[in-house]
């Protein structure tokens, strides 16, 4: 399963380490915005492009081949990783805009009736 | 900005939510992985479109209008929303899933030299 | 279905319309190679959005929606306007690049056995 | 430019050789229109990825790398072939949409003012 017994970090403690990450290696004067955004929308396409071709019943069984499971939790990781980026360089919470979005969510959509 | 003052959520509380409201309108059916996956990229485009035509400049300077900053966090929501509701249909940590990629890439591009 | 009656336009000559199109509006310095890449994901993504949470039932029969139909007619148009526009930028035939494509696929997987 | 001396094809020769291609490996219940939209945006993605972090300069440059060169025309030809493949499948005409979409940009988007 990949990290089974770590203590998993919190999204400001994966933030701090993408942002050393990215220094160390003299990559942010590429992390711009649109750079960011556009990395973003790449890597969901090849989240996606695992289950393009896929049936229902063969998307649902994606984690039972270890090869797939594994494409599926590094392109998860990308999309992450690079929406934590593009969130430090326009200084946007994700947890609070998330949140902010349900509540106005919750309005425009009322619930189904119960039956 | 939305949310000032408010206690941020945790990634877990969020997917909590969100299973919460898809239920509440009985919107499961619909959240496949392929499904969740296609609107995920589909979100991912609609932050994009925002700096297609931008300079670097104007796209540094998006958040000082009230109106696109405002589309910036609804967007950066709905990519972090189909993101989380994606990692909940195949049980994926996306936390966990980050950490062991960044360990993974450190191995894979060392940092640059020292001057 | 749009046209009725109408000679189509070849590729060429939408190439070029598309260009006057773009000279008349000063639209050109916007229209690099890379802000044209994005601008159709972006709109592919549209094409998608469509798609999204229908059955593949509700899919078959989207064309028999007056509304959904336009919708579909509009974002296939922009997709290939701006591949049109980009690959006039690059100065790729996109005629020559798929023939060439279809040449390398029909080495690269052999066709099903006859039963 | 690759083809050099080769007659083009035209669009709906194209679409005849794909839809030949397809059917000779079995692969046309997998050609639905969302999974068809799903593997245009996946590749326009791709197309993007090429360009992600150029600068303006390196991505004006990027026809001069040989094997730059080939991957943009290759990416080309994969979203123009799924592009195809889902107007055949939803009967839509890409070059009527496109001429007739120009005709309502032109009423949208009145021209810049001559100096």
């Amino acid at each position: 399963m990949g990290g089974a017994g770590k203590q998993a970090l919190s999204l400001d403690e994966l933030t701090q380490r993408l942002a050393r990450f990215a220094a160390a290696r003299r990559w942010q004067p590429f992390h711009t915005p649109k750079n960011l955004a556009a990395a973003l929308t790449v890597e969901a396409g090849e989240l996606l492009e695992i289950f393009q071709w896929l049936t229902p019943d063969q998307a649902a069984a994606v984690m039972a081949d270890p090869e797939q499971a594994h494409r599926v939790r590094d392109e998860v990781a990308d999309v992450l990783a690079y929406l934590l980026q593009f969130c430090a360089t326009v200084q946007v919470d994700p947890l609070v805009a998330l949140a902010d979005k349900i509540d106005r969510n919750e309005l425009r959509f009322p619930p189904a009736p119960q039956e």
